[in-house]
Order: structure tokens, then C-alpha cells, then sequence
């Protein structure tokens, strides 16, 4: 990357490295399965979501899938615990309203260290991963914070409305972690993150009960009520119209154009969501990365599954420049730009 | 504070600044009106958990009183919304499970701008605006970063077991907002931070029913399982038990005595966990800052809400020397400590 001059100051590249990375995912189940179950047609899952299969828990809980998915981490990355400074958990859904989710995930590891490490929760939605991926790689210093674990585990199908077969087909659950360092000996770079709100999209994408505002005493279980609400439509329209903008801004500091980047890893929000951004641009083959076809939209755990995936079949190697980008409810755009 | 030579590095002073703050009140409600409601013993409330009066919330949510204290906090600095470059919500409860708590209070803003900041949610429970200070200190740089906003709104009355007396009469409702900024003009010091979770006490602090363990789909509401749940002996024994250590070796570092401390802000979880810190030291009188009788456990809204009055009252003045301490669910422990 050629940076501006003027821009050299913002950017403060940092040698912030991925050092290793580890997935849970729960059982398998095909469209078929689903479209059979909910008496949907034949093929309505490909057509409207263009998901083939995607994970869907049976036994397993968010604590446990985070778990598995931070042993995983761990071991690729052949640390201990020990070597971790902190324990972030990016995600949406939750086992519990308290505690938070990293406290959970943290009791449940079959690998155990003496030095108590602190436990926080960061909460973008969709876009969990990417906010704490861009938070840590402030504060990593190589003294204080050396090492920090993110861990993305989502179970999304235990929210669906049986009556909503747009989402009972595009959703997967799964769980992704990653153990982010500073290391000055490495070649790797964080280059910059950027995250904005437009508000007029709050309600597109929401669960609306369940919390203080309908709370679970007053109001019981209504699917409507308590199931993930998206407003296909005016969401698409909204970050069709945010989101060149966004990636411009993000992209003309850093003197780089998004054709030039190695491999852009986006949150696989939908089918039609990645066609914005595809048909935007006159991206190479392979340059634009996606798993939905297999995974859906696993929330927040979608970068972080798709990134370790990439990285696992040798799709991303070491020094290639990276975008992690999508949209979250709020509704949030937000990008991080790194050298692997 | 005089600084140990081989820690200077470690602790990485920088020119971080409280630059003004602001909070947002429901009305009142004393533990009379309480104690006649659920028919318990006249005093009660006094005797077991301290509170003569608290907060409680009639109309509002927590995005309501997210927005007016974040607007008091704007009014207060004399900023406007376009001076601040992140809204980060620090808190435990919330209005809706899906969006995240931040775009909800950036949406309910009567102040305006066009520059889109970006929301994030950070949550460690009680400790929620502990750690967003201590990360956001880390994060801001004058560049990139000059100013946040973090706001812990509260509503823990909505969560509340009726066969609990325990529970009814010690939570408090209630919003704070702080504006921090880095500032290379003031003499405000940000020294350090620490976050260490203890998982043996994970379920010591919970509310089981609503996430994933316990679906509202499947189990509909019952308090036992949808309320705030507290074993306040396990408890106790465990801060009674890691609290001193965590002082100590949080302390040492800065090569300062917590006795030589300005001003301790406690978070505010009961009566008995405030004897503990009280009595394992030989503080000044108006050494250690209070406002549980009045305002009971708001959870993360605690110590911002004291801190707030305490700054408000004269009883914190420029240069002093501050520590926010308080225990979270988790069970987590969490310091700051910084010039304000």
C-alpha cells in the first residue's frame, strides 16, 4: 500500500499479526431437510437465500461451541492460555442475559491457566468480529497486551419464526476464534478499521422482545414478537446506497482501491447483499470470498468461519492485504484493512 | 504517583481526559413504598441491603435514558454529537436483544449529525464502564480517536424475582455518560487498568432464562428462572477472598498504597461488599464514595453515576488521583486508575 503522506500519521500501521485460529460447527442439515420440514418448495432455499446447507446446533450452547472453537485456536496456534492477555467474545446471541459471554466460554475450556484473565463481550452484531479484530489492534502494545483471543459463537436457529422461510433457510450457527498478537519481528500489518451507524436503519434488522422493552414477564412467546425481524428490502436499499461511500471514504486515506486488495473477506449477510457489493466492482476471480452456500449467515461468527477457512486452504497467504467488510443491525457498515 | 523505573514502560501514562458527563434519573422510590408493596418488614431494605431510596424506571427504557444522559454529557462538555468520534454502550440490560444497545441510543438522540459515528457495546456486567474506560484510554490517540462517549444504561427492575426481597429492594435504575478524550493540553493522567475473571464463580451472578439455554420458545416465564439471581454468600467469600490480591498486585505495579488514593469509586453491589473494601483498609473518612443508600446497585450505571456526583459535588477536583474497583458477575474484577 502507497499512503498518503498526510495520512501516513492516521494510519499508524502496527504489526499486528494473526497468529492462529480454531472453528466449531455444529451438525450439518441441507436445504432439503429444512424445505422438507417447513413444507417449503423444493429449491426455495437456493433460489431466495442461496444457501445448499448451512450448521445447526443439537446439543450444543454458545459457551460450548466458543469453547471447542478457542481449544481449536490455541492449539493451531500452539499457545497456552497462559499466553493470552484477554478473552473477547464478538457475538449477538447469548446463552444468558448475564453473565457476559466470554465469562461463559472462559468456564467452559478444558484448558485451564492460573493467571485469571479478564473476560469482555463486544457487541456489533454482524459485525462483532471486525469491531473487536479493529478495538484489539489498538490496544495490543507487546507489553501490556500481547495476546488477545476473539471468539465468535453464534446460534442463530434457535431465533427464527417458523413463518419466515427467508430466514428459517438462510441461518447457520457456528463458532470461530482467533488469537490476534503484536509482534514487531512479523511482516504482518493492522493498516486501519472504520465503523459507522446510520440510524435510520435501526428497526430493519431486530428481535424486539425479550429485553426491558417486552420483557419475557408481560409479554410471552410469540414467534413475531421474538424471532429475528429483517426488512429484506429496505436493508438492501440501504447499503446499497451506504455502502460505496463508506468503502471510498475507508479506502481514498489509505491510497488503495478495493480492486487492488488481495482478498475481501464480507460478512455473508445474503445472497443479495453479496451481489451489491460484487456487481459494485470489477473484482478477479477468487478475490471476493464466500462460504454462504455451505455456512449461511452464521452473524457475527461469518468473517471469522470464512477467514479461517481461506486462510486453511491456502486462499489467503502470509503478506496478503485483507478487507474484512459487511453490515450489522444498527445499522452499521464496518471494515478492517491488514497484511496477514 | 511515583512510578517503579523497569514499570514506567508498562504503564504508558497518557493524556487522557474526563471532559464532561451527564446522567439521566427516573423517579424515585423508597424502600417504604417497596417494603409496603411486597409486604415485607417495615426497615427491611435498610437493614439488609443499605437503600433507603433508589431509582425505578415508569415510562422509560434503556434507550430513553441512554439518549438524555448522553445529551446531558454533550450539554455539559459544550460538545456537539460531530465532536465525538465513537458511541460505545456499556451495560448489561437492554431494550432488544438484536440491535446492540449503542445504535438504540444513538437512534433516540434529539442532537443530530451527519458524521455517522459508529456504535459498539461493551459488556462486562457491572464492570461494563470500567472496562470501556480502560479500553477506550488505550484506543484513543488524538488521531484517530479523539473523543468517546460511553454510556451505561440501566434497568435492573425489570428483572427482578418477587420472592426475592433481597434482590427487590437493592437494584436501581438509572443512565450515566461520560465523554473522554485524549488531550495532550490537560494535566489528567490515565495510569492503568486491570480485568480478571474467576470462573469458579460464573453462575454465582445470573439470569438463566432468555438466551440460548433457555429459550423463551421453550420455557415460558417463570421468575426463578427469568430473574436476577444472586448467591450472595459464594460471593462475598470469593471477593473477600481475591480482592486484596487483585489490589495489591494492581497497586504495586504503580508503586502506590490504594491508602494514598485521592478518591475510590466503588461499584456500588451491596452494603456487605462495600464493608469488605472498607474494612480491609485504613481509609480516610470521604476517602471512599458512596451513594448505594440512595440509589441502591444500577449495575453498570453505578460507578459512572457515582463518579458523576461525586465530581458534580466538588468531592473530586481536578488532579486528584481516582480508582474505579468493583466485582462483576463472571465473577470478574476490574480497576482504573487515573488523574482526573
Amino acid at each position: 500500500l502507497v499512503l498518503k503522506k498526510e495520512e501516513l500519521k492516521m494510519i499508524q500501521e502496527k504489526p499486528i499479526r494473526i497468529i492462529g485460529s480454531g472453528v466449531y460447527l455444529p451438525s450439518e442439515i441441507s436445504s432439503d431437510e429444512i424445505e422438507k420440514k417447513y413444507n417449503l418448495p423444493q429449491g426455495f432455499s437456493e433460489r431466495h437465500s442461496g444457501v445448499q446447507s448451512r450448521h445447526h446446533v443439537t446439543f450444543e450452547d454458545n459457551g460450548y461451541m466458543g469453547a471447542r472453537a478457542v481449544e481449536n485456536a490455541l492449539s493451531n496456534a500452539q499457545l497456552k492460555l497462559e499466553d493470552i492477555d484477554l478473552l473477547i467474545a464478538a457475538s449477538a446471541t447469548f446463552d444468558y442475559p448475564i453473565p457476559n459471554k466470554a465469562s461463559v466460554i472462559l468456564s467452559q475450556l478444558n484448558v485451564k491457566s492460573n493467571n485469571n484473565i479478564g473476560t469482555i463481550d463486544i457487541d456489533t452484531t454482524c459485525l462483532s468480529f471486525v469491531s473487536a479484530f479493529d478495538l484489539a489492534s489498538k490496544f495490543l502494545d507487546g507489553i501490556l497486551y500481547k495476546r488477545v483471543i476473539i471468539v465468535c459463537s453464534e446460534i442463530a436457529s434457535k431465533g427464527l419464526n417458523p413463518s419466515k422461510p427467508e430466514c428459517l433457510t438462510l441461518f447457520g450457527d457456528g463458532a470461530a476464534a482467533f488469537i490476534i498478537g503484536y509482534d514487531e519481528q512479523a511482516d504482518s500489518r493492522f493498516y486501519a478499521g472504520k465503523l459507522q451507524t446510520f440510524t435510520e436503519g435501526v428497526e430493519y434488522t431486530i428481535i424486539r422482545g425479550g429485553g426491558n422493552k417486552f420483557p419475557i414477564k408481560d409479554y410471552p412467546y410469540q414467534p413475531d414478537l421474538h424471532s429475528f425481524e429483517m426488512d429484506g428490502l429496505k436493508l438492501l436499499r440501504l447499503a446499497k446506497q451506504k455502502l460505496p461511500e463508506f468503502i471510498a471514504s475507508f479506502l481514498d486515506k489509505l491510497n488503495v482501491s478495493i480492486e487492488k486488495i488481495d482478498k475481501i473477506i464480507p460478512h455473508q449477510a445474503s445472497k443479495a447483499g453479496l451481489t451489491i457489493l460484487k456487481n459494485a466492482y470489477s473484482f478477479k476471480e477468487n478475490q471476493v470470498m464466500e462460504n454462504i452456500s455451505t455456512h449461511g449467515n452464521c452473524i457475527a461468527a461469518s468473517i471469522p468461519l470464512l477467514l479461517h477457512q481461506s486462510i486453511n486452504s491456502g486462499a489467503i497467504k502470509r503478506n496478503d492485504n485483507c478487507l474484512l467488510i459487511g453490515t450489522s443491525a444498527g445499522f452499521s457498515i464496518g471494515a478492517v484493512l491488514f497484511k496477514f
